[in-house]
């Protein structure tokens, strides 16, 4: 496996706010129906997600596109909420002096006029992508970038949509641009090992069969486990439920020790709120970074209320980065002498975790020895399938977002009404 | 003033959770002792924070320097919380073209590696951050960038820290590289308005004495108040304080709906977690941006839980940015034709905001006319001031921090262990 999770820091015996023996193992009984369902819901390919990762057919179809788009020296890619934010956590790790990736997921006018001013539009290719092909912020974008592109944008454009008739198909058939299809039934907040998260990666040279390689290893591990206790999703759930239904956790803080998963927050945190946050059930999904948040929130999470949980990703780095100096005429500075970077990011992770845990604030830990593509991959499917399983602990629907509606109608009319006073 | 505060939607009338006219005026009450204290702390000049506003005397002498590094095409800002998120809030609001100014937070080899790779040691300039002078990340980070300099390092590096000896004033003394005073009065995460946020935001080309006039205007409005009611920061703080006694609220979302206000968010979220999680107390503070986190946090915010009150920050964009075409053949874009992108994310944020209320979320406007140095001084005045009243009624210190010490002290040692390991 490309990563190891310990949550002892969870447990009573080790944490004080932690679970009792019983409650874990009560959780962990109520998540034994949800893995049949996932099996059958693979088998019978009613939740498609669950088949890309032993997909390799639509690899070799984006292939050329992607090589096309990687010749551009820049490429805007147009979405927001899951038709952006997986794009982001998978360049994030992706090598340095490719195609630059602009994921604009805003429609702030300021914005866009730096974007287009830094930019070459000769050099420049565009993915826009919305699922709904309605989401009336890409739409906007959509139309600004058309008129930025002018007449090389046929030629420099792909769009990822539904293949239902929609405004963003339309226009795109209109102005005879690619289109590939969004799969209708992979929710934009699961999309991101599909060609929605697939084709920004695959520009930014990053390796998509190993990321799905990751992903399939733990689908199949989590599908194959006699107890859910071996399958790390589902004891992932039960650990974060539980811990919400009898010691009042009320957020869920996730916080890498890498720079490169600052993204992959951002990610969790729609996957978490959208697929949980409703009936008024869920907890808050809190997205840190260590070490910096150590310097911003760490006063709080060790001494604020005790509502929260803990996931730290800790990364092997011990060993790299630059050397201190071996010798260090201030003796108060004797603890850095020949160290390294990486040792210190190492130490800090571990100083961390203990200290959350010897305050009471349970902690689970994802170690990683190396990050890359698959263990990633891995990442990205872990955090899936436990949102699944704890949708289904806490009877919610983990594939609707019913509450955003009533916002999106009242924007709508705010719009209209705006244009008809003008015209007055 | 630069901005307005309506804090209408966080009433009971307005919204079921808010809060009842009695409640209001039972936690305005409370802050009335505040504000003379905030007085004679600014007249006697034992916050010295409060003196910063009206001060020039600094500028004129940061003036040569940010002129002297404005020449360089790239400028490395080393330190990590208070040290850092003031300058990245500023530094987001500059104008484009200027020195790149890269702040580095973290402890990351991986991102180091990038840094080196990506700048030209003979075009980047250095500033290193830390009050205290021992913070072990900003001085490994030191470290690195001094061998990475190498001889180049004395000629083109600052280092600001207090006066006090420390390592890194030793390092810099003896590498006779310039430093500037950290005023000890002033904790990291009240420092955006000294030299620490002015230096790089000079820079970058901010106008900081209409930083200062913006921070100035709500510090001397709040001080000269007869009545709380009347000062923006003591009503927001009232509001705070007693939607979390009160109507259980534990997290408190700040949610611009402005790009250049995304790095506001982090500083916001260090002033507020640091300054007030202590003693079981404070609310968990939420970095949000609107309209990205619609499509992401929104689900989370109208039908989740509760527990959380926002307060939105909506600048004028109406009539702003590219225009929609006038005719759309799609009937269903009407809405959108011939508008301007401005005029979307300001229905969006309208929209928002009263959907927020109508669900029961206790919500509250800062509404900005325009987004200038001026007018981010007042907001980064304002939430400064807020979170000292809302420290005076929880009765916590809002400038200590003292439960981050023990994780420092278990990461030396493991660091140590380490060594020692490694050593045998």
């Amino acid at each position: 496996m490309t990563y190891h999770q310990d949550i002892t820091g969870c447990l009573a015996e080790n944490c004080e706010c932690g679970l009792s023996a019983a409650e874990l193992e009560d959780a962990l009984r109520r998540t034994v129906p949800a893995l049949p369902i996932l099996s059958r819901k693979r088998d019978d390919d009613s939740l498609p997600l669950l088949r890309l990762p032993a997909r390799r057919d639509d690899i070799a179809r984006l292939k050329p596109l992607a090589a096309e788009f990687a010749r551009f020296k820049d490429v805007i890619v147009l979405g927001t909420g899951g038709s952006s934010l997986g794009g982001q956590t998978l360049v994030a790790v992706a090598p340095p002096g490719r195609t630059r990736i602009h994921f604009m997921d805003n429609v702030d006018p300021h914005s866009f006029t730096l974007l287009f001013d830094a930019l070459d539009p000769r050099r420049t290719g565009l993915i826009a992508i919305s699922k709904s092909g309605g989401t009336a912020e890409t739409l906007v974008q959509f139309f600004a970038c058309m008129a930025w592109l002018d007449k090389r944008s046929a030629a420099r454009t792909i769009v990822i949509t539904e293949p239902k008739p929609s405004p963003l198909r339309g226009l795109a058939t209109a102005r005879k641009l690619r289109v590939l299809d969004h799969d209708p039934n992979i929710g934009g907040r699961y999309s991101v090992l599909s060609n929605v998260g697939l084709l920004p990666a695959m520009i930014a040279g990053i390796d998509v069969a190993a990321l799905r390689r990751g992903a399939r290893e733990v689908l199949d591990a989590t599908l194959a486990a006699a107890n859910p206790r071996d399958a790390a999703p589902a004891l992932g759930a039960a650990v974060s439920v539980a811990l919400n239904e009898r010691h009042g956790i009320t957020a869920t803080v996730v916080m890498p020790y890498v720079d490169r998963l600052a993204h992959f927050g951002f990610w969790f945190r729609q996957l978490w709120a959208e697929s949980l946050g409703k009936d008024g059930k869920g907890t808050t999904p809190i997205r840190a970074v260590g070490t910096v948040d150590q310097h911003s929130q760490l006063q709080l999470y060790l001494d604020g209320p005790a509502d929260k949980m803990f996931s730290l990703v800790m990364l092997a780095q011990a060993g790299k980065g630059p050397r201190m100096p071996a010798k260090l005429s201030d003796p108060s500075l004797g603890y850095l002498a020949g160290k390294r970077m990486g040792d210190l990011i190492d130490a800090e992770q571990r100083a961390t975790a203990q200290t959350l845990i010897r305050n009471g604030r349970p902690t689970r830990v994802f170690a990683l020895e190396r990050l890359d593509a698959r263990a990633l991959g891995a990442l990205l499917m872990h955090y899936m399938l436990e949102t699944m399983i704890a949708a289904q602990l806490w009877g919610v629907n983990a594939f609707d977002q019913p509450a955003v509606e009533q916002g999106k109608v009242l924007a709508r009319q705010y719009l209209g009404e705006k244009g008809r006073a003008k015209a007055q």
